[in-house]
This record gives C-alpha cells, sequence and structure tokens, in this order.
C-alpha cells in the first residue's frame, strides 16, 4: 500500500501507539506500540503486529499464542502518532488469558477487582507461565 | 485514596499510557499519558488530567478549551502500565473539534477519511488556531 499520509513516528522514539478494539464490541482489548515496519505489515497483510518495548522485536501478534488479530479498519488520531485498529480478536488478547489486557477495575478503596472472566491460563496458550 | 497497587510508571520514563473512552459508546477518545501526579489527581478529583509530553506539564482536560472528562470507571492493564478511563466527556475531546481524536480511518489506497463530523472549530474553542 502507498500510504499518502505520514505517521509520526518522531515524538515516540520510533514507535506509535496502537490501542487494538474489538470490531463487534469496541472494547479496548490492548494497548501496545508500532515501529513503521510493524505499522506497513499491518496494512499490507491485514493481520496486526506490534513492536515488542520489552523484547525490542517485531511482533505478529498470536505467533506464539495462536491468538491473532485481524484487522478490520484503521484509524488514526489528530496527531498521526496513535492509531486504534479495529481487529478480529482470535481468542484471548490477554497474555493472562484474560479477552481484554484491561481486566481489572480500580476500586473506591484504591484496590482491584476483575471485571471478567479469564478464558485460558497462560499455561494453555505457552504451555508454559509468561 | 489509598492505592492497593502499584501502576508501573518506569517503562515509560514516568509515565503511563491513557486511553480514554466514552462512558455511553465505548468509543475510544483520545489515547494520552499520565505522570503519578495525574493518575492520583483523577482518581482523587474524579476529573481526568494528563502529563503533556509536548509541553512537559500537568494537565487537567479542558482546563483551557472547557471540555472537561469526569471519570466513571478506571480500567488497569495486565502489565499495569497502561489504563484505560471511561469518561463523561463535556463537548468535543479533540482539539481540532471532533468528538474523538480518531477521527480519520486509513482508506484502501492509504489515503485518509473523516469518520464523524466536527463539532466545533479550534477557533470555537480556544479562540485561535491550535
Amino acid at each position: 500500500m502507498q500510504l499518502q499520509f505520514s505517521p509520526d513516528f518522531s515524538k515516540g522514539q520510533g514507535l506509535i501507539s496502537a490501542v487494538a478494539v474489538d470490531e463487534g464490541t469496541g472494547e479496548v482489548l490492548m494497548l501496545a506500540w508500532m515501529n513503521e515496519e510493524a505499522f506497513r505489515l499491518t496494512l499490507d497483510t491485514g493481520r496486526v503486529h506490534y513492536f515488542s518495548r520489552s523484547r525490542n522485536k517485531l511482533w505478529k501478534k498470536g505467533e506464539e499464542s495462536g491468538n491473532m488479530q485481524q484487522l478490520v479498519e484503521m484509524r488514526v488520531d489528530c496527531d498521526l502518532d496513535a492509531v486504534v485498529v479495529r481487529v478480529k480478536q482470535q481468542g484471548p488478547a490477554c497474555h493472562e488469558g484474560f479477552h481484554s489486557c484491561f481486566y481489572r477495575t480500580v476500586t473506591a478503596d484504591g484496590g482491584l477487582v476483575e471485571n471478567a472472566v479469564r478464558e485460558k491460563t497462560p499455561e494453555q496458550m505457552y504451555g508454559r507461565k509468561k
């Protein structure tokens, strides 16, 4: 795809933010990062790619867990340094086995309470704790 | 509020990512940053605060435009370095005058098309271009 606009990778040291949302419900599934390669691969292949800051490498979502994300639509923000990807999520998006990484809500007394049911254990997804 | 958990501000040089979503529709409104002070003020006051990377300062959303965000719920992600804030958004969330900052969709030919109607002009919100 020949892009007719230029995402701004400069502010994030080569990365833009990417918010993945469930194409059906609109629920926020995860927040991750894309470098230019991940951004282009996502648009060119229709499979969402990220750049892992902790592993410092390109990362095709689901390459290890099988929980891939099929791109339905990409939106860009006013500053061109963040995107929302609407995705068909295969399996849990979260490496903890929840549909969304945002499976905990802050309570009035400053604690955390789970707001969702775990779909799989990390062991079921990765064969080990992750 | 006495927090019973510790957000991880270390990976983002003192900042965590914050995704604001419309409490009614769930639409992603914007993506911004919180330092520890912004995070605590958001929980303690019920008004969403961010940290502006470009201006390098604490920023109470709407302090200039009037387009405040009232916190309805905060969710944290698996790594404790990102939050989703469900908000009652007063006026447009975007400084360009759209309800959401993600008002443009990437087209199949690599262009951008607006997916929403502008609610206000920047001049109406700020008295000048911003």
